[in-house]
């Protein structure tokens, strides 16, 4: 343990800080007034607030707020979080101020002790740099966090979710096409059902996940706004006149991304609508994905007595006590999280619900459950694609199997011999467990060259 | 109770159904068998089949499958279903079979009887017209039941759901340029802060239903997409080629909404992800409306001992034990409402996500829930606007008085005293239950007139 | 349409009522202000209010509050709201004040009315009873409107919840010991693995379910006790001394059930915990229902190409389009009623959530929602047991073949050849499309006799 | 990074592990096939696993069944793990197979290499002991999983939750004692109405909290079942006879809890409903913990223009930009912590529902979900009784004025003046302005005297 302290004040006094971290105060009583779970601020978030804190630097300075000298110490020290060098010194939990007070002050308190650091100062002295009057120059927490929230959430959805999601989307694709033409029987109700192509249920599947990307999309208008610039209740009392847009602008350069103001500061840090509305498009991912998940392990059932339409990649033994046994420990991962990922929507959504006249407090807890939803959907399509799709084989013996002893390949005899008949044929070759074609000539209802001739599964895959 | 009964017949036999009821065996057959709840399968669906089974029928004419006086009768019964007329021959419940088959089954059930009856048949024979042969023509449940949740839902976001929230929004709109220069105290945390206009927070709320408005919308691409012409299994087996098209083609003449075909139908068959995210932004709207009532009561909340700054209208005594309370009913409604949404929204997840192979079997719970979000959401939010927000007054007595005791106006001090200084002066006030400018002279930082300059909260409503 | 009205007051002024209709001013005023959805007040919930102004005049009458005579007329007149006479004069929608005050109002003024009438007055008079004065009497909305909610709650679990598990539970565990012989392949993670017996999983069904009962039960000592006689806050004040404990006792009377007095009347009023936990209590109902409907959809799948080991009741044809074909319906119907049950458990929980200070304003959303949780539960299991438990047959033939074939038997070598050997005539048999003992024996493992010797499916059931 | 490894196999071959680390080649190969997500397998559910595999050693031991030698150095390794020494060596994340098969595996694999260290061997060779022969004798991962699982959160009740619950409801009824004699305005609607004490407030919430006792305990009999014993699918195949008995009674040694042995083995591998039923519980405690905090926040709001009855201890500084701001920061977390759980429960609940025939494959995220929900319940309520809820003080002055110029005081009259009378009484003095003596007087209803002596807030606390 840290055992050699330095002294750090703020409005209510003095504190002592582990001398090998750059937090103040502020950060300090934070840490101790909090000892709930042990969930940290994403990194993600405080990369983010790193961004935030280069783009306003740069921004004061244009406006001539900023001294250029001091400016260019916080930009570099912001830099520095931005990338990441920083994380160990930001060791605030989640469950903190609702408003992310103390992760900002976290972000002000690390910016200006390592600034100062550059410019020959020392920790503690916020001399030349101080926390709230440069860092924080022109901002409230009520817009920073917002602010670094969507920036987060915006970068993930373009460095992680998206990506991923067209690597699975590619996967099934590819799938699709090499099964294109291996006719098995459809299933509807879980019972036997008239047939389709292999390649055609996983173009289903590859068409949940494009869709998915197009929902995702979709959102994005409204989390490239940001609020920064509304300071602390939406009126940006305190910014310079012309922040907002300087800042996007800085913002816009510095991540290639195309950020706007919000429109209304005031809806901008009172709800997170458009939080809750891209965790929704998450929402859907999870029921795409439980869905296909849960297919991949219908279709790999067995070996012997499930369905077994298709191999899974064997990638790790099954059974501590059976074996040989191989599971389809792939789609398992990634229905459970399909389970966090809607739990994760609803605690957003009673979050975004409970917000308070000027400022919604919840939110820590929305930013910590979208990023993990995000990350999640992300490794666990790449993990999912990449150790299980690729690997997947068709039982072609088995597909053929079941494919010629179905009766629903009945359905095709409508046109010729009425839909009463044709019930007829099925449930007789059902009641004596023959085939179809034993049963039509049982009942005289066709010769067996007719039969022959009429039911054939390939052409049934598509309106004639 | 009805007594006289006539037979009707499906691939089961014989079932006595009511005979003053249109509809044939197998409707009678689930309305036996399933005796759960009460909720019946909403009428917009039922309507929906109404238009759905009238497109079917002019395309099924068109691409010369259909007779064209049968299909004219059946284009005409399906009408009379569209139009509500028939609601009280469509009496299956929701927990039913999970495709819906028995509710289309009970569509083409009362259309073939009542067309038969235009064309002087009688019910129950099925000539001309046969339920399956003729209504259900290149249909399957599978494809039409879907086709109806998205026809519902699309015309309920048109009808209802949209102009409900412009209504709203433009009350909300009327409201903040009537408030726009009522100039308040504003709270974060709940705890006072530096002021905004009453017109501001207005707008806030106005914002968050025009971005609602617009979330909705960006949904519509996918649920404009329906899945007729995948008949059972996504193929289009026993459709006619090019039914799909035809098929939206009348059906965008009947409606005048943009409908498509879906891309593909195994997807639109097997999960209702398009729905789902319907509901996701019916999830956010819960949330913005949650939020905006609440702050209602909290700035209605009193008349005196709470923040008490707007007159709520008052439309009913308030308590049948204390006298002259007035209560924010429309509020608590509204509230109420969200809750549901937020609810049905998890059923419809839930729902979405448990699909297997070629089918998702929960659609009559997924289309039960997102038509009553719809329809809570559109009602609640114009009994919110016409008995609330139009009649809501400001109390401008209390909104200066409390504006002047504010302490948090001493943060327009920062520039001229510093923050720890201000932060001083606030202390003191509170501490001796004095004004800001009793404790700035007290402190000897600035002189009274000084103090009246600087701090003019009508400065303080945006950066300067 | 109703066109004959007369005059009704309350403290606002004078309302129109239909003349056909026993409600007063109040409720007609809430008709008029709440047109939002058409979800009434649950019918369970009326028959409680009538229950409770029955106990609450009774027990007024018992501290000498209420004139007898009056008394007894409105104990006669709420007898027939609590037999559900005078449902027709409750219109009143769930979405309204949050409170419900309007629906004890509506009690008020229908059993006013009524009992005016048969004492010889006339509608709308009020006189000799008065709806406040009398029917009210020691009463607010605030502690009878909780009460109604707990009274409704408690005896649909009595009448409907608990005999509807137990039925199940019952079916199930007669079909555990019908199937008790039967060996069968078990299968985790949907893959195959070691014996059971089919019995053996039926009763692990039945066990949910009767542990489901338990959790029902240890949920009820909290509904049981209600808030009467906290009146408007908890407090109690206009409240007879002794109401709250002579209350109860007529309320166990007509019951026979154990209510009591809630400790806590604050608690009772501002908070509905007992009912989220209910709705909680009926949630893992709604995983365990779910969870056994998918075990039988799996185990009925096929009828040839799935797993085929049971045969579920064939009661509606089951395809518009597949001639023969039958589905599992009521497993379906099952399923999504506990989709249902999930997302109101979300709804209550929000609502739960949100009182604020002396009452919680959810109320009517809060017990809409449980009374539908617990109606669906109770009729969805029922209509399973009888529709679907009782006749399932086990398919004898396919489910030896099925465990003949399988390779998890293995497992029962491990203690004569190891584990690794064991592995390696498994992986062996599976690749080559073999049985096990062909394997054991080309790999010299063991001989034809000692295999048959030692792989006995039915040693395989328990511990030895 | 480490660089060093050494060879470890499986029956899949060798795999290549960190040698400074105790784990197999099994962890290993989950360890690269699952790289989701960041969130380990909880530390309690590991520490969980070795008092399991403690006490499955024991038993065998006993038994006869496992060298006494061997059996010791097992449980001296498992000793390790339970204790928490070797939580390094558990690397494993929670989305990987839905059984947990691969950290039953690392904690087999970890104990076998610490206890042959402990025996003179070393790391990889599996001599003497093998980590599925020994370790795992007479056990499955289907069985231990869930058994850990139930060990872990049974401790987490018994250890963290149920004090820190009773430490917060001590800590509330403190104040309800302290505050006992402060009569104040209550609010229902959060509109104005008869008075209350503070301590009756709080004495609310107290009785919240010690109800929320009561639920969690009430679930407990169900959480005290394991299902060790049940192996692979219930039946127990390769357990010794006696074996369930004898664990649980080992178990109950180690951990001084009454653990039983599930009277069904199948119900306790095929469904979690035993921890669904525990978030449920703990599901209500967010719901009044949600409401307790949220009143905290209202109680506090101002201090200028809120309702200001209470002082909550000022702990840090509350904005950067307004100075000497205080928020009440504490109810924030705690609010924010319910939304987790609320969130969690809906993970769990989806979870605990997909289970499928023999196995439920959703465990890892279910415990995962349940742990962080009691962790946090545990931890947030200790923080807010301790850094909040303690240093609560009553704002006397402004409960006394706000207490006097309430107009519902007004019920006090009804007995008087009757109800009537007394809405016009508080009509008049609300629209002028003036105090209910000024309205009766002026109304001529009642003399000053009179008034004083009938409305005494102190008397209105109560029946009469």
């Amino acid at each position: 343990m840290t055992t050699k302290t330095r002294m750090e004040s703020d409005s209510m006094g003095n504190v002592a800080v582990p001398d090998d971290r750059l937090w103040g105060a502020q950060t300090q009583r934070s840490l101790e007034n909090f000892r709930i779970g042990g969930q940290r601020m994403p990194a993600l978030l405080i990369h983010a607030y790193g961004l935030l804190k280069q783009a306003a630097a740069q921004a004061n300075m244009k406006l001539g707020k900023l001294d250029k000298k001091l400016g260019k110490a916080i930009v570099d020290a912001a830099g520095e979080v931005a990338a990441g060098k920083l994380d160990d010194h930001f060791p605030l939990v989640v469950w903190q101020t609702g408003s992310g007070t103390q992760t900002n002050m976290n972000a002000n308190e690390v910016i200006a002790n390592r600034a100062n650091e550059m410019l020959g100062g020392k920790r503690g002295d916020k001399k030349p740099i101080h926390p709230n009057d440069q860092v924080n120059y022109g901002q409230s927490s009520n817009d920073s966090f917002p602010t670094a929230m969507h920036i987060a959430a915006v970068r993930q959805v373009q460095d992680a979710v998206l990506p991923a999601l067209d690597h699975l989307a590619g996967a099934l694709e590819a799938k699709s096409k090499e099964f294109a033409k291996i006719i098995k029987i459809g299933r509807t109700h879980l019972q036997d059902a008239t047939p389709v192509t292999l390649g055609q249920e996983f173009g289903g599947y590859a068409q949940q996940v494009r869709n998915g990307i197009d929902r995702v999309k979709a959102c994005l208008p409204r989390v490239y706004q940001v609020a920064q610039g509304g300071t602390a209740v939406g009126t940006g009392l305190n910014a310079a006149k012309g922040f907002d847009k300087a800042f996007v602008e800085e913002l816009k350069k510095l991540t290639g991304l195309p950020f706007t103001s919000a429109k209304n500061k005031f809806e901008a840090l009172a709800a997170h609508d458009a939080l809750v509305e891209l965790s929704g498009a998450y929402n859907v991912l999870a029921c795409s994905l439980m869905k296909i998940a849960n297919d991949m392990r219908l279709l790999g059932s067995g070996p012997r007595s499930g369905i077994g339409e298709i191999h899974l990649p064997e990638n790790e033994p099954g059974s501590s006590i059976m074996p040989g046994k191989v599971n389809p420990t792939q789609a398992e991962a990634l229905t459970m999280v399909a389970c966090q990922v809607m739990g994760n929507n609803v605690a957003i959504t009673v979050a975004g619900s409970n917000g308070h006249l000027e400022l919604n407090v919840f939110k820590p807890v929305i930013i910590h459950n979208l990023l993990q939803s995000g990350q999640l959907i992300a490794d666990a399509c790449r993990s999912f694609a990449d150790n299980c799709v690729v690997g997947i084989t068709a039982n072609k013996a088995r597909i053929q199997q079941q494919l010629e002893q179905s009766l629903m390949l009945v359905t095709a005899l409508n046109p010729h011999i009425g839909y009463d008949n044709a019930a007829k044929v099925a449930k007789k070759a059902h009641a004596e467990g023959t085939s179809l074609r034993e049963a039509v000539v049982a009942l005289k209802l066709l010769t067996g060259e007719q039969f022959d001739k009429i039911l054939r599964p390939q052409d049934m895959l598509g309106p004639r």
